[in-house]
């Protein structure tokens, strides 16, 4: 009874959720602190009864409130706003990457981005990194090709390339193909991409509300363009869910956004953690590539990625590891609160 | 920019959504009422650091509150849960349909149907309706097709067609095929087909929450199907958006179908109220088809349906009118609350 389009799908493996103990959760590059007051306040000041009602299909008073966040010049009719970054990148793969030219990305990258292109027949190309394992963006942006997508900072290495090099990259692609900069990663180190956006009308950039912002368990991403990719992006949307982003959801957005030195202190703490553990892996002999995520990639030879993820199991804490060729020695660690990443730290030191 | 697939798109005009002044709103089948009781306690008590984390992907305790209230030997690996039933719908047509031969349903219908068809390059066939405004079912499963697809009661008619008729239908057509019966509307006097899940592996069942549930904006929708067809769609669903039900909206779904008994008592004043909005407009000369749906659809000739909208808009209702050949003369207008019908039908008896 299926569908033949149907035997192209990949389903995307997330991070596991198991039920059987408590484990600390370090798998999902999910946020550690809380979402801020104001977004308690949201929920619990909440009107039950506007939940009869549809929610509001352009996210008008989210968008204004990301506008006003943003800055940058961001106005509300750059901004498209829809159920996670997921859904979000899924309708500009579908809106503006078609099948007759391959769709080139990082070789070792968000696994969703061939999930994507199966989902919607479109052809990809992976370019290789370079050997310090950036994002090679001469690599990727040679050849020909349908658009361009990578995650700055890059996942899962957490490696993140300048603002300088992005600049080269679109001053070297045509300028009538899109190129996406998915900076889920961004607010913990590296610096955006928007200030580009007044130069350069085929640059989508995506954010999400799932890693910074805390909420992932509230769906919410977005993506900031000009207006012609934005009005693209509704008309997608509009043929297929008009309102995937819950009434409730679009206020507690709202509300995060006006804490946003709230985000900025907990996120700044994040970095601190983060490099405070990298620091202490490498004193202890591991390889570990230079993030400004919220997470870290690393490797201690000769264990395999597998050896060490089951390690860090056994003593109570989900890490990934990823069984792909050239990355099967490396674990990614998201970053949690100080003292769980000392007591991880002290686990896998010990390895 | 745009991928050559997007000159297919035809996106849905839902009802407006005007601010510039407090209308009854009475054209997107919203329901009246608010949610019940175990809902708002849902809201207030949800757990703001439970947002951090991504949502249950399998919505687990969701789909077990519906296998309970649902009955009719209904487990939970026969419940897909999605963000609305439009997600649900989308996902069915990836799943189920192919280009090859056409998708076909009712003539007159929910307006999506063609729209998510048009997204994925599924070709599609109207099956005139019954000179009743009845969807023909031996008409729909004429000819050679990849599926069917009608809603039971039908859009915007609000007719219902009896459960001995969906059987005969379920006997003509191939069993290797799948037939979606769209139930958006089933809670106001319609018979459920669930029953008939035992006996036929090529059923789906689609359910929404935002007619009888009181939630449109919290976006929850499923598809109860025997349980090889569920996997498909989870499979669809990984492809493309790994959590797209928020963690509160599980969390109230699960809540609501504890309350099932309010809903029912709500549900059935909405079909009373309707009974006797349909009967005073019948009194006054208008044609009123036989709804079991939270709307009625009719017409005072010569009227345009139009016109009806325009008098009922100066009035502060809004209602809905289709341009569309054959139904241009009609209104749909859904159910409110008794007060409010009354002074609508007040208005447009003197029409």
């Amino acid at each position: 009874m299926l569908a033949k389009r149907f035997s192209d799908l990949k389903p995307y493996v997330p991070g596991e959720q198991p039920r059987d103990r408590a484990y600390v959760k370090l798998n999902a590059n999910e946020n550690p602190y809380p979402p801020s007051e104001a977004v308690r306040d949201a929920i619990s000041r909440f009107d039950a009864d506007a939940l009869r009602f549809y929610p509001d299909p352009d996210a008008s008073e989210l968008r204004d409130a990301l506008a006003s966040m943003l800055g940058h010049g961001v106005t509300r009719d750059m901004i498209f706003a829809g159920n996670g970054s997921d859904e979000v990148l899924s309708f500009v793969f579908y809106a503006f990457f078609d099948s007759d030219r391959p769709l080139r990305f990082p070789e070792h990258t968000y696994s969703f981005y061939p999930v994507y292109a199966g989902y919607y027949g479109i052809t990809v190309e992976k370019a290789p990194l370079a050997s310090d394992w950036s994002v090679d963006l001469e690599a990727l942006a040679s050849g020909d090709s349908t658009g361009l997508i990578f995650p700055n900072p890059n996942a899962p290495t957490g490696i993140y390339v300048g603002l300088d090099r992005v600049r080269s990259l679109l001053d070297s692609y045509p300028s009538d193909r899109v190129v996406v900069v998915d900076e889920a990663y961004i607010d913990f180190g590296g610096e955006t991409a928007l200030s580009l956006l007044s130069e350069y009308p085929n640059l989508v950039i995506i954010r999400t509300f799932s890693k910074s912002f805390c909420f992932a368990g509230a769906r919410l991403g977005f993506a900031v363009a000009n207006p012609p990719l934005i009005e693209a992006l509704f008309t997608v949307k509009n043929s297929f869910n008009h309102f995937p982003v819950d009434a409730l959801t679009q206020k507690i957005g709202a509300a995060a956004c006006g804490d946003a030195p709230y985000y900025r202190r907990i996120n700044a703490e994040i970095a601190q953690t983060r490099d405070r553990f990298a620091a202490g892996l490498r004193g202890a002999g591991w390889e570990v590539l230079p993030s400004l995520a919220n997470f870290v990639f690393a490797r201690k030879r000769p264990h395999s990625g597998r050896r060490v993820y089951e390690r860090a199991r056994e003593a109570g804490f989900l890490i990934r590891h990823f069984d792909y060729p050239g990355i099967s020695d490396f674990v990614r660690i998201s970053v949690g609160l100080p003292a769980d990443m000392e007591r991880l730290s002290a686990v896998l030191t010990g390895l």
